[in-house]
């Protein structure tokens, strides 16, 4: 740091780099928190400005603030929330819990770039002032949590969904194009009675698509915002109807449906909605686990696996094994949800810990909520590009398997009982020969009554 | 057991005590799974009942169940449901992973008392077969996740729906009661600028309310049942229409609006209902865990602590400290929030581990859920009961607290501006003197505008 | 409760059924406390009564308790040790969370047991006080964390730590069984080069072999005793060497190498030790399920799995597949590790959150850690002895398809180079071919040395 | 990517930034998993340029490696150690499972750099070949999981334990410092009886110290390499002693007491040790949690709260209070505590999952560990150096609140009797008297006695 300008606060001056337009407050907490590697996601930057931007729009509108600097800083929030400045957020995610230096970082960086565009001095707090400007009818303990809904609203929409949504097609494509194919079932890992290999796709497909319901379900809670209930959920400092305007320009502004939250010392006091939602994100995960476990195992081979599924070889796979290739989606994918599953633990957790007027585990939550959204987003992404479209069935196998299997003698239960049907599977199983052999040979059906019920296509649905 | 008579299956014979109902498949179930002290929940017993009863209607109004068998069934199945056959349901939870063991226990239960009935021989399986009969157009596969969601249904209906309900209606009560009392808001645990009592309590009773929201939005996936998939998800075995109709029967039978599950083989192969319903739970858990927490450090003393809430007086609070009474209502409560926390992270590890066309955690999920909700509706039914109905202010200590506080301060703000405002404070806390003395000392505001501005009855709102 | 008897605490009186020894604070934490089904666990019971049998000894030693009474507490807690009065202790784990009620449970028993002894009037306290006399030298707040270490030390012999050696001793057994069965590895889930059968179980093992060693390791912080510290963790109330006496005579009576713990106060507002065990029960849960998934799988089958193990068969498997055989030892068992890693996440949880000089998560966090060892150490036994010890090798198909491993390969990989290996393999793969056909006909090798080194005999260890 | 260079594997070229000396094998992995942006931790990068170098020297001493290329290779492995490539590690968390990509990585930095150094041309893998050359006697099965172990070995040295040290001094020394401030001590958040502050954070001091005491206990386990197990644990294609000879050569380079695993299968297959030590950190948090909340508690106020330790003032704690202090660290520290408490439950479910001869959960797994142990070290040095050795005991107000409690009753006890002391307080507190009033007025004792026996000078330990 050659070339540094000072900056003050209420505890005293500091030097920050002359090329940062973050102030006091900011290098106090670069001071005092050093502390891992995590600094605040990129999405929970955007958010706070978006919320600079609207709350000096709103004052502006209400006459408390000064046109010219309103316009400065609404230029300079938006630069916020434009990316340009992503660069000057250098916080981690271990400072104060309330996110109250990341919030004071957002309005050192509107004031200096705001008192930049205006002409005057950075660092000189005039004309346009961090805190009685910038942070005008705010309190950090408002402001995080809003940037925290704001920015997973943003998430959802621009990451999350859309990962699910071309995972679900991709999944009913198949599904589609496998519905007439009989393969084996299993069930407790064993040979079970058939179905389609679209059947079995179309389950993945339908967890996919509820899972994108579940996230949907949530969303109306996120969109609730704790703006305006300032320190303690009061209210204090705002005027009347601050909160809804607020929420109808934040909403203007991200084009998602945010509105005020309607009780300002919950959404304060306690992050249950991203609790909830964290909820509906381990249910996706462990969605996800099931399917990409699945098709690791159905696709295990290739000679000496299940071997039903051929699955895409996207690169080597071993630095010993010459040739092999591993269904290295399915693994980075499977780790996802275990960490999204961790992450919901952490976030339980914290959500049950706030204290009175506030829960001081902001950042942390935000931190490990948009972490499994990225995740799980960028993940099914991945997976759908590079593992399922490419995916196909191994029918040939797939017919064998099925046909050889002991289970089919299900189908004869209703006609010849459940227990002489046991004793057609279990000689069949000890002889090694086929059910038709001990059917027929134990005298409970003729060949043809063996034809006529034991048909794999009759098994895959109800009968009429 | 002196008294015994010979059940059979298809590995052979058993002994089972004559005063017992069930049959081979439980009996042999007792003696391979010698695993834990935890039976089945009732509530899943029950549940299993209303199966047995649905599936013998159906069957008798197909056609395809003879009529004097069905009605000895229905009566039967009757029973379990009434809970006259609670103590004939003696397996642990720690079986095979699909519930099947338990299942048989009710299909056996129901063959042997319907035998009875019909004026049969308990064991003979004549006239009315476990498995022939009693499980016609059923799987375990298909049955144990839908008792699982029967029992789920029931048990928010009738123990954890109650239980918020009651406390969220106590809260609001409370809240009501103390609307005039200002105090001191506190964040971060450090002192903050004021709100009544009632805002305190208004937002914990909103987290509650949220709560009950929370579950119902999620109890449409658990009406969804899988009865009718059987064995992997086909419906091999049943007619058309028969999921649609045991679901009607079920819905009937419960007076709850439960439908058949629209993809069988995600209802059978994953539990992604549960693992989303637990999420709720588990927000619940950290909403009361903030809320029973909050309430004793605020009734913490009497002498030392905060003081600001009388808790009831329950009974002696310790062996060694004579005159103690403590908080035990909230540490009943909070071990139960952490419990279902653990509890949720069972739930989704499990519901991720699904193979193939089932998964076979259903035992231990069911029993990890119906917990998680047993618990919280007891336990905050018998906190509103035994604490929040009988918590008082302390009016007194509540006042003096407020008046001392330095911030106070923060409705100056806007008049005299954050750094000024900071000095105030500063100084005050420094000197040990009133902010007014510092305040109007350090030349800021008159004696006047003190009393105009830093009125804590106008600080717990907006202004107008 | 037809028959009844007055009994007193300083709350007043309260109706006890008369044929139970409890006394007031019990009947009062009946009465407030309904909450869930889950009673404390009889290991716990017996721990209390361990700790009163040797207060009684040690205050009687020290010549502070009068013989006489001292003589009938010592019989009466012997009683309960040896379990006849297990049905005395009705109380809910969700109770008071320093387990005073459970405390005062076992002084009322002990109390009004000893004065049946000699002759007194149940209830009356004379001439045996369940505070002054039974509770003497003690504060629940040492006392219930003193009987959870106590409990965990006695389970971790007796059930534990016994199912796991049996675990283990069987995986040796079948380690060494197979020792000489080559075949093909499997990799994230594909084929690989070669091992033996009992490496792989002999990996099992030594999972299980360590499992035992961590146990142990956290064993030793077990074995130290809080109590001696009393209400805050100084030992008010004692003399000098009471602690080292008490625990003294607790190893005595238990024959567990138990201590007194060097930081009271650490020893009750911390339970640190039992979160650190409860992380090596968690360690072992992760081995065991890694071990029984595995055995799913390689047992999976008969016709359309990996088919390589024939796992025992106990019990008809479904109750519409006739003939059926599932791995349900395995799912108990996996059942099981996915509760232990729950109750993990709660044990962490209610650790943590220990406020001033006492934790009062107590009564959770022991059934927690209770239930965990026992179903570990049931499920590991039942698994070994209905599932382990039955498992064969299916010895014509494990060599099958060992032989058809295009990964074999690997062998050729330092003669030949990886990237010649690599196309030998993926060319295998693609023609269908075998390896040799592909090694000899690309040119890399002569049949004679394809044969020299392409010997999977070879492969399972390191070249001289 | 302006200036490229052509990189080739077994799937065909790729270009590469010609300023980086990664292949084709790290460039596909970045097109392949576009997920998150959690790149692998430095400390993994760091420990796989010591394998390289191990592996480089021990085979060159064994005679396999060429010297002149083994020289080149060991120089530039040593620059991977030295940090002088981490820019060349751009691959994320989640890619293949078992970290093949970033083993590979490994591989053709050192490759391409050891080209450099002989004057070849990159990217032709000559003379260095990143497979047959870097990767001699090495898989990524058993080099990943030993980076793991390296990483978590130095981080432990290096991060982790100095920063627990830290703390553990600084709270011996509060301990040392407030040894003589007798205090009221608090139960289930109520007034208790009194201990010195100095006993009080002496329990705090042996948390830490015996979370030091347990991260030292797993680490033995963690000093165990899976090295030279290569593929699946057998160790193909290296030599006998090769494991214990790179197990040797990595201890000298690190200087920590790295050996060879005893059980090859077990440390390709499952992570039980990371799993183990993950638990500990857990545990440590658990600790850490407590320490923390504690402090803020009994920090709290300035004029409001419990006010017995004056906390030190940092920063700014409110963008809209004016003057309010916050405590920060306590704030960092326990989101640091929930994070890893999410990260153990993350390791602990990827821990169970491995699949036949290969955990494929290896980069998320060590992510979370190495995550955990940066934020515990990182967060308690900055807890230690910004909180506790500033903290301050605020005398006056502890001696007051000590004086007017109650639970000094409790000396009264032994004398008295614990029914008649409960009178004395339940009497004081309803009369709002001071107990000597009420236990002289009640007749129980006399002035002098009173004297006598209230000590709390006496009440701090046992009596003599």
């Amino acid at each position: 740091m050659t070339n540094t300008r000072t900056e003050t606060d209420s505890f005293g001056p500091l030097e920050v780099d002359a090329s940062k337009y973050w102030g006091a407050q900011t290098q106090r907490s670069i001071r005092n928190f050093p502390i891992g590697w995590e600094t605040q996601p990129t999405a929970i930057i955007r958010a706070l400005g978006v919320i600079k931007q609207a709350a000096a729009e709103v004052n502006m509108a209400s006459g408390k603030l000064d046109a010219r600097l309103g316009k400065a800083m609404v230029q300079a929030a938006g630069e916020v929330v434009a990316g340009k400045f992503d660069d000057n957020f250098p916080l981690v995610v271990w400072q104060t819990g309330s996110g109250t230096q990341s919030n004071m970082n957002a309005n050192e960086v509107v004031s200096n770039r705001a008192i930049e565009i205006l002409g005057g001095e950075m660092g000189s707090k005039d004309p346009v002032h961090p805190n009685d400007h910038c942070n005008m009818g705010q309190s950090s303990n408002d402001t995080f949590p809003t940037a925290m809904h704001v920015a997973i609203g943003m998430q959802a929409r621009d990451v999350l969904l859309p990962g699910l949504e071309k995972l679900a097609a991709a999944l009913e494509a198949k599904s589609d194009e496998f519905k007439d194919i009989i393969k084996i079932g299993r069930t407790h890992t064993q040979d079970a009675t058939p179905l389609t290999l679209g059947q079995e796709f179309g389950g993945y497909a339908h967890q996919v698509r509820m899972g994108i319901e579940r996230v949907k379900m949530c969303l109306p809670q996120i969109y609730e915002l704790a703006q305006g209930g300032t320190a303690v959920g009061t209210g204090l400092n705002t005027s009347k109807g601050w909160d809804t305007a607020i929420a109808a320009k934040i909403a203007e502004i991200t084009d998602l449906p945010f509105v005020t939250a309607p009780n300002k010392f919950e959404a304060l006091a306690a992050h249950d909605a991203m609790v909830f939602f964290s909820g509906a994100l381990k249910t996706v995960a462990a969605s996800l686990f099931k399917i990409a476990n699945d098709l690791r195992l159905l696709g295990s081979g290739p000679r000496s696996g299940l071997g039903e599924l051929i699955l895409p070889e996207n690169e080597p796979g071993s630095s010993i094994m010459p040739g092999k290739v591993n269904p290295t989606q399915a693994e980075a994918l499977t780790m996802v949800c275990a960490q999204v599953m961790g992450n919901d633990a952490a976030v339980g957790f914290a959500g049950s810990q706030g204290h009175f007027e506030l829960n001081v585990y902001n950042p942390m939550m935000s931190y490990n909520v948009l972490q499994s959204m990225q995740l799980l987003g960028d993940a099914a992404s991945s997976f759908t590009d590079n593992m399922v479209v490419g995916t196909e069935a191994n029918v040939e196998r797939i017919e064998k398997l099925m046909k050889e299997s002991l289970m089919l003698v299900t189908a004869l239960a209703p006609t010849i009982g459940y227990d002489n049907a046991t004793k057609v599977a279990k000689t069949a199983h000890k002889n090694g020969t086929t059910l038709r052999e001990e059917a027929v040979g134990l005298g409970f059906v003729t060949d043809e009554e063996f034809d006529k019920i034991v048909r794999p296509e009759k098994m895959i649905g109800p009968s009429d």
